[in-house]
């Protein structure tokens, strides 16, 4: 079989880095172009010590005009770089998995409000797709605009969605901590981000104004056919990757009704497993994979429901999920090339 | 000035290492006798690397009867462990100060209800204090039988007592999700904290169930004066030392009433600290220190406030504290031996 | 193709549970029995929370008489245990891999030297190949006995081995000084392992009496073509995986010529990469993977060259190195199931 | 008893933070000035998240005129930009601690050829003294003139000169294999010291040409008295703080000689400790401390000493024994502000 053809847009990022690692060990996709401005003319094996294998491909200027005809392109830029680029190469014809928040949200004033950016199309949202394919697979397969979710909404989605859809959970009041491991924030040089700042020590930041706000809030009020507003509080915990979604929301039901109505949702789902009661993921359980963990527990005295999801940030919250959408697009087994197991310890 | 003499019981756990570092540099008091009965006959420099300018003591094993005749008592044993030890060493008139939870509730029926505890002298619990300063500091000061809090509890407390005593934050469905290092599960031999199991990993535990909870809801329901359960979710992340609690809260005022409120009611404090309005604490910010560090914000959209307080779990949640409480039962100044800045980074 | 069977002997410590991810995406290996003794009646999918997919696998008792007639066995016991269950797998005409170092030195009184272990079959050590593929390539794709390498060992062999055999160091006076991430002391549930006691530091061990050492003594005495003996420091770094050598040698060669020969060994090598010179490997771009990173570097005004050798000591340095002994010896590619990329950040 | 007053030029640096740390608790130091250029006009508690004791303190730029007539200036500024302003300094008859590189040296030809810096007045060289108090104690009380040794020469000089003056080491052959945390790179703001391109890695840096080297072979030359060269290699651990120097010299002597040997040498000395024959330092026993920690092991078959030194980079190797050395010069006691335990775990 003939190997479909694919191109990186922004491949010298974490999350480029990672498509890329993917990609390697895809039996059906070949990485044919790759681009990243500040690396331009490098070698890919230059920039990523880990992808020597890599080191006949040279990085390209991220100009759509020069990609060349791919059957995908993945695109891994920053939040504001994508909306005119995504929508250059769909018109092109070619399939595109976007990763940044550009073609996420439905609501044009949602960018105006979250994102302090006037969205340059905003009668195009509708044309795309958002790629979580648990909720939305029919949809993605069919499509070739396909906008893949944020690390944070992936994890508090998959936790909430089948409990507001079946009535489990109150709408109103719902809390999502979450916590990343540093890797979410780029490969942005900043002080911030220096080793010897975030070894040994955990904080909060983004209170109340976390651009992922909507986009969770977007999904669960589909999911709960009503309005759905979140408290979602992110933090950084010192880890290069991973990240742990813990939920609360007002139980309508038993631990075990959800336990149950989420063991259904994701029965026969290659990439979601629920644990049994009483377990917990650990962020590591999924690290270096496209899967996501999910335990349901609770408080009886104070009705709340907690719901934990653990993913690897990279993984089902980046390049793992893009994969997962690609496949989709193109007809092939959805689980292909994202079958390796983690890494641990 | 003639130095107190201190006992320190269970001197080998993590607390108790923290008690000797901290003693060691103790203007007014001094270190007169030292238990570990698993460590029992070993020098204190043996057991810690870090200790070896206490390479002179030895360990005893942990009888109250052999405690010689000290100003204080600390005790950093087991949970159960030392009920009845800090009782005798009360009635020999010795000031105790005790980290374990056996004092700290003042409902007996809680023990069993949490500890699955059978409490040995229920009727006494009354004549302990619970070793808050900052919300307890005239009985404290007055007591010679004094519970040091948990150290999830300190963070809780310290982030919702005002707000809660102000009327500004509702009473019911309070969330605190709270994140430690590995520290707070003590020097305990469990393939769970071994290295490789925790490094770049995170992960809840205890959900619904952590005995910390009586605790928080004790104070809490004390400040609000009507009964306060919360929904209370412990972590663990990939570092030593180090304690965040993130508090949830219906609002009853605004982000800046709150703000005024924490700002008024730690004034003075001297190991508290409000930040500026946006700022968020790192816990390493308290690494090696007897501060606690809080933040306020929230999200008009939902009515949450958002309180985080960062702790050295080992300091202001164990160590420091107990140091403070003897300081105040001893009449010197509160600060004594608690100056040192923090360890960063 | 129909998949060889494979079965993994000591499947429940960190060696083991490599074993089994690699063979999850290996495309012409299956396995068809494992075993843990102390796990022993639970599943993988218990034991390792990364490993769900293998929760139909049930762990056996280790019983050499009990494992079903497999293709290969791979054994990743503790060091004793496998002397005579890998001798009575082999006769049973099972290909054994076999990590341990129980088969590895071919002279019998290095073992009651270095591991006070007095060899049951001191006869039949000869029968037995050591597994670095770099260096014995040929003799392991004829045998059915292969004794994998240690990792420290499969590091600094393999950065000293060619300049030994092309004359450019001097035999006498090699210092290797490496580290290792706290997997390679396995699962093991010691006081010394806890994650508090090792995070954020770093120690020497083991120092003039690691067991290693014999093992990189005949490997690079035969190298060379005469005796060598080596000081050899191992130290503990705060990473759960990565290891790197870096060795000291007498130089009488320059740095350029030592470039040379040792791009020259390693020319077509699928697993092994000579950096440029002036770069350094990170550990982390070898993680995950069966890679080994090799620099040479030198201090002309002390003659001395350096070369440091970057692994995954549970890839290359364990069951990486062991899938490709296993495909050597079944006549596979020898890549078969190791070409995904490392894991990083 | 009026304490004394001190500047900081350079204050917002790892370094600089910690100097600030040990003031805070000095019994007789005070601060009088701090500076920081690209942080004039801050206070130091909004640069430093735990100084906030020190919220009162502005940060000044650093202008050797404008510093008040203070007792003592600590420098802790880059190479290169201390020479003017220490020399300006001690000329206004201000006791100076500089903790550049820019004085260390006697040889100006060193700074050409190592720092690629044309040193302005090689002819006052000699006018300064060599911090490090276990060797030059004497010389440093009488001066006001004091180059405060970098972190590794520190950790190698300790380990080694007592068994070169003791000529229980050949002088020939020696190599420092050492390992620091990621704060001894500074705060500086540089893609490769990014959380996540450190954190769960290890590699060697500087291999052939560190700056450090010509400052270890000077010290070490003296206590030989004869030259000495060494080949040094540093590596980077995944540690905010702590080092680690493994030191290979050939025997003169069996490693009981030199145990002896290093116990008398550092008898009596307040911060650095011999450990037991066995024993092994680990970096984080002096974590937040000014100790020294010596071990000496060997191997007898290669005739190797292996001697290792642990110490807090910013503790011994940089701020404490700055103020280690100020003690000196004013008369205090050596031990002043220095004797709080370590922060473990």
């Amino acid at each position: 079989m003939n190997k479909h053809k694919v191109a990186v847009l922004g491949a010298s990022g974490y999350a480029g880095g990672e498509l890329l690692r993917y990609l390697v060990a895809h039996p059906y996709l070949e990485l044919a172009w790759a681009t990243a401005d500040q690396n331009a003319g490098k070698l890919v094996g230059e920039v990523f010590g880990h992808l020597s294998h890599l080191s006949d491909v040279e990085l390209a200027t991220t100009d759509p005009a020069t990609v060349p005809d791919v059957d995908v392109a993945f695109l891994a830029l920053p939040h504001g770089a994508a909306a005119s680029r995504g929508r250059t190469l769909a018109d092109r014809g070619i399939r595109v998995v976007d990763l940044s928040a550009d073609w996420r949200l439905h609501d044009a004033a949602a960018y105006s409000q979250w994102y302090d950016f006037e969205h340059p199309h905003p009668d195009e949202l509708a044309s795309w797709v958002y790629g979580l394919p648990e909720l939305h697979r029919d949809e993605i397969s069919g499509s070739s605009r396909v906008a893949s979710p944020g690390c944070y909404p992936t994890a508090a989605v998959l936790a909430l969605a089948p409990l507001l859809q079946e009535r489990l959970v109150a709408p109103a009041g719902i809390v999502v901590d979450a916590v990343s491991g540093v890797s979410g924030a780029g490969r942005k040089v900043d002080a911030d981000y220096l080793f010897s700042e975030l070894d040994a020590s955990f904080k909060a930041y983004g209170v109340g104004k976390h651009r992922h706000t909507p986009e969770i809030e977007q999904e669960l009020s589909l999911a709960a056919g009503t309005d759905v507003v979140v408290t979602f509080t992110p933090h950084l915990a010192p880890m290069a990757r991973g990240l742990l979604a813990t939920c609360y929301a007002q139980a309508l039901g038993s631990v075990g009704d959800a336990y149950d109505a989420l063991a259904t949702a994701y029965k026969g789902e290659p990439f979601v497993r629920v644990l049994p009661l009483g377990a917990q993921p650990a962020t590591k359980h999924a690290s270096g994979t496209n899967q996501a963990l999910i335990a349901v527990g609770g408080d009886e005295r104070t009705g709340h429901l907690v719901i934990t999801c653990a993913i690897d940030n990279l993984g089902k919250g980046a390049a793992g999920q893009m994969i997962q959408n690609a496949n989709l697009m193109l007809g092939l087994e959805e689980t292909a090339g994202l079958t390796g197991g983690g890494v641990y310890p």
